[in-house]
């Protein structure tokens, strides 16, 4: 599996005219080694990918833990043990002279400004070629192995929520509905893809609220409540919102469902049509804003939707500036919204898939059924 | 509050003679306004510090927010707003200009390659100066609201870690532990300062196992079980690692126990002696080693210690690579370990304010009692 990543890299590299490729973002390791540190950002690991060799470069307290070791060694990876006498930059020094590397491809996208003047400033056995996007774009097209994780992740983001939604009454409160899903998932021993959006009444008007850091409100008859989450299998993330309606729900806010719902499912329909003649995302962002526009509802100020898998937001980005192509094996969102500062807001969105053949929508969970109002 | 924050890192810049500052980083721009957005690393705020304003660029969704909106304009923050057709660069051009701005400061160590590259090719009106440290070493030495929230935060962990111990049992796996120390902190409205660390036996000779990842073993008679965790309380973080013994444990574990704590202790009661000549961490860490070392204790392979507040790992480090200074209203962490591997390991840590006329120490939670055997 991984195998075939690092080929792919290395065929890059070549196109590029690069002799080896220094890779220091935490998802790019463990995309391509299965390795991961405890902390995303504190430069825990590094990894050296050459023509023929794989180096990783960590310190002892991950050297030292038997399962990683074993991991490793299965692949034939080099390890190189992280010293406060010998770091990084003495190891590649090393390696360079030895291996006789002019260039070295470095991750600008992800590496820090500070580290790559230490790089350039005390080593000289090789150029440093900045590049942008090599690994998150060989990230884009997901193999089988990582559409199952990520098909399981929308399973069991369904189901929670589908069961957490059967508890919300008059009176729950958003930090409640977040703790009720992230307390399903845990015992389960899943994990959150990011901390619920829970979002109600005139909170769910702000696309971006914190439900950690908002007023906790309460459902009241008539209250409109935003659900936006996903969960975590494996690495893989879902992302999923879902719109639920509680009693005597004003009849202006189901025909503005309806209609999102109709700018969302429409959507998926046009992408389906545009996705074998390898057409751009920007095309399908297009078309969603004008699908709410010609059923007179304003615009939203984020994406229609964006690539998902061991980061919630990955490429393709599916946005008007985007640049990416519909391809097979993407797993992107569309979600759609609609908001109306200091009244509510609403969007649906589902993690799908893009097959040769089709597009497969992988979170299930209906979206007619939640307009009946439970009170 | 904030102000004298600016206030400070002002005078950095005029002692610099750096013209403006422009911040990315998550933590510190909260640090300086009490901003923050969803995301720690999708860059989706910035901040400029100048002679005479301080402006805020993010995008509507969080400018929509009125909450977020009448925080910063209370504290005469100018809005700037982000959109795809007027970015961060066409902002920084129009006032680099209207103000007649020759340098702007970057935060090297945070700042990535490509963003740096980005500013330097569109942006001919000012230079761009890396920096390195300058808002992370403000945030090195605590003010009275920042201690108090660690303060808190020490005290939630300490309830927290004592309330955990009584359910533990044989049988009780790692897993079942961090889930309660999680739900325990949830439920109150708190957060967890990172993911728990419950290593049992074996796996207590990992100074790195992570617990989510591990072989969930389960609680034996004779255990030693390693819990290091900490407690968020808004946004300030406590780190504490305690050891509990179950049943008849080998007198060699309690010998080495007691061995350890003694380090751990005289550590910080060298630290105490240490404090009032503004002498360096790199000795109480090379202290404490010794002290390990004289008791007939292997050496660890992680630092002795490190600052702690709005992140877990921040400045001062105590570490034998360490070139901070002891100083008043520093937060930090002491915390020796011993670890044999493939047997058992033993971590003791404790989060400590270095005040003007001692060292406190913030968590509390007896050290003696755990010794006893429960089962």
């Amino acid at each position: 599996m991984s195998n075939q990543r690092i080929d792919s890299l290395r065929k890059r590299l070549i196109e590029l005219q690069i002799d080896v490729f220094l890779v220091s973002n935490y998802y790019n390791i463990f995309y391509l080694s299965d390795f991961k540190t405890l902390t995303e950002n504190e430069r825990e690991a590094w990894m050296l990918v050459t023509a023929n060799d794989i180096y990783l470069f960590t310190d002892d307290r991950y050297i030292k833990s038997q399962s990683s070791i074993r991991q490793l060694a299965d692949k034939a990876h080099k390890l190189k043990l992280l010293t406060p006498e010998k770091g990084l930059i003495r190891h590649l020094q090393e390696i360079f002279t030895e291996e006789n590397i002019k260039t070295c491809g470095v991750e600008a996208g992800d590496l820090r400004l500070i580290e790559f003047q230490h790089f350039i400033k005390h080593i000289r056995e090789a150029r440093f070629i900045p590049t942008d996007r090599l690994i998150v774009k060989l990230r884009e097209i997901k193999d089988d192995d990582e559409i199952n994780k990520v098909k399981v992740a929308c399973g069991i983001a369904d189901q929670c929520l589908e069961e957490v939604i059967k508890t919300i009454k008059i009176g729950t409160t958003e930090k409640e509905i977040a703790f009720k899903i992230e307390f399903w998932l845990k015992q389960k021993n899943h994990d959150l893809a990011f901390y619920p959006i829970v979002a109600i009444d005139k909170n769910s008007a702000l696309p971006h609220y914190d439900t950690r850091d908002g007023n906790n409100q309460a459902v009241e008859n008539g209250s409109v409540v935003l659900i936006d989450f996903g969960a975590k299998y494996q690495n893989y993330l879902s992302d999923i919102t879902r719109m639920i309606f509680i009693g005597n729900v004003n009849q202006e806010i189901i025909n503005t469902y309806n209609k999102l719902l109709n700018s969302q499912e429409g959507t998926i329909k046009f992408l389906d049509t545009m996705r074998s003649s390898h057409n751009y995302f920007k095309e399908v962002d297009k078309f969603c804003r004008d699908k709410n526009e010609v059923q007179s509802l304003p615009n939203f100020s984020h994406s229609t939707g964006h690539g998902v898998g061991l980061e919630i937001h990955e490429y393709p980005k599916v946005s008007i500036n985007s640049e990416d192509k519909i391809e097979p094996n993407q797993i992107i969102t569309i979600e759609p919204g609609v908001y109306f500062e200091g009244k509510w807001g609403m969007r649906i969105e589902d993690t799908l898939l893009i097959k040769e053949e089709g597009v497969e929508v992988l979170t299930k969970l209906d979206k007619k059924s939640l307009i009946i109002s439970n009170s």
